[in-house]
């Protein structure tokens, strides 16, 4: 799974810092989550092809997080984009798109499609060959959800011993891969269990921005292998939390600890601190693994 | 009166070029007409505090020309704006900006004006104290205005040989250079066209994009000391002109020419292009005084 941060910079863009965009990929296939104004331009250094981009996951229509779509969904049409496009987000998003596209008079010519969010628990929201993608609600101040990539594994890895040991032919072998049971000569059913391993644990991505400190995620990103998580402000300055519904890099590791996940990569600074370091330092001071989000940074795991 | 080009690049952004947008400046007001993607971050390069924007002109809602204006008005918002913006663009533009502003629950606490634009003959639009904007309707694939600066001279020059000729007093000075007659001691009244000088012609800064070749401009435009019209072609790609409504090099020229205008710039080049002295050399063959708009370059006049 790798990782590339577009922008991870809280409010209002800046000569030097991005609003929230991230592309996430596994096994080759691309999705961008967020989409703040400047990613089309942010893809572009950072050379990701436009044509890798087919699924497009808003979080909050926050302008931070969204105002760079319209942009991007245009600029596919200019350069002639044929694929089709899905997104996913709050309810409203496509009345947004829709009326700007309607006034400019320029409809895409390739697909688009939205899908709009209103559930208030978790749900399965997309699935393709590579990776099932499930909601995180939430808790800011309009409905948010986070984004859980669970990676799937197309085939399963053989247990070439057993399969020699009963003679079954390597012609059976795709079949296997792909999970069906076999059948012997003699009739006799082996479940694909027996001729297969047991499959590695799934790869877990959970990105959760933005929210205020928010324990009812801890069970849907449980155990996850790499937590994204805000991490707005520093403890001196939580009272602002409350107000703003975000989080502190504390609280933020303090999520990663009880989910038990692997590794946390924080992001989302407010620009009212300098020097993004001391994020890390107090989310160590919880959580020993994290790491800090920066803008044209890629991650690899 | 001075102009800072923050983008000038059809169509979509890129790593090192930008959609249109500019900031007039008359006598320390500044205006800003165009608001692509990114302006805002362009603002910031080119040191223009936020602060000092007040009326943005719209020419038309294609993404390249207003996309920028939903995350410049958050920002104003976020950063604490108190004093009234006004909007001056076509239909339309209000409901998109306060759907969204709406859908991310977060209405400006400042004071924000729409003044939305139907007519299609010029019509004064705005007014202060230094200058007056006119629209200039032009030919475009939606509804598309250019804008019209005139210089306003709030104080006329005071002929002092003929005031001190009628001993009139200079506490009085301030009201004849405000544009009063005088009345002197017997009852007669001096007009007073005769107590000053004539004013100077005022100058007149034309704004033309995007619009195909339209020569219902030229009376509007007509002996303006500076031109801004679109060259999104030159004259070999002709034919993309009539179907996307755009002009070429030429043709802008040729516009400049037959408005008498003193100087022309060039801008809104199509990025098919990688070297844009080639739109300066084909409009000098029309016309002498061209001058390239490129991103963050100023000009003073």
């Amino acid at each position: 799974m790798k990782l590339t941060i577009l922008g991870c910079y809280a409010a209002t863009p800046r000569t030097f810092t991005n609003p929230t965009s991230q592309v996430v990929e596994f096994n080759n296939s691309m999705y961008l989550i967020d989409c703040g104004e400047g990613t089309q331009v942010q893809l572009r250094i950072n050379k990701i092809r436009f044509s890798r981009i087919n699924q497009i996951f808003i979080s909050h229509l926050h302008g931070d997080h969204f105002y760079g779509l319209i942009g991007l969904i245009s600029s596919f049409g200019l350069l002639g984009r044929q694929s089709d496009l899905h997104i996913y987000g709050p309810k409203g998003i496509k009345e947004i798109i829709l009326l700007q596209l309607k006034l400019s008079n320029s409809y895409t010519q390739y697909k688009l499609y939205f899908h709009e969010l209103t559930s208030t628990s978790s749900e399965l929201i997309f699935e393709d060959d590579k990776v099932q993608v499930y909601t995180i609600p939430l808790n800011h101040r309009v409905y948010t959800n986070g984004f859980l990539f669970v990676e799937k594994q197309p085939f399963k890895k053989l247990n070439i011993n057993k399969l020699e040991e009963l003679n079954i032919h390597f012609v059976y072998y795709n079949k296997i891969k792909n999970g069906e049971n076999h059948t012997l000569e003699d009739g006799t059913i082996i479940a694909n269990e027996e001729l297969t391993f047991p499959p590695k644990k799934p790869f877990k991505y959970a990105y959760c921005s933005d929210t205020m400190y928010e324990e009812s995620v801890v069970p849907i990103i449980k155990d996850a292998d790499v937590l994204y998580h805000e991490s707005t402000f520093l403890e001196q300055d939580k009272p602002k939390t409350i107000h703003t519904k975000h989080s502190t890099a504390k609280e933020a590791a303090t999520i990663a600890k009880m989910a038990n996940v692997k590794k946390l990569i924080l992001g989302h600074y407010s620009t009212r601190y300098t020097d993004i370091t001391v994020f890390g330092d107090e989310a160590k001071t919880v959580f020993d693994d994290v790491l800090l989000a920066d803008d044209g940074k890629t991650f690899e795991f």
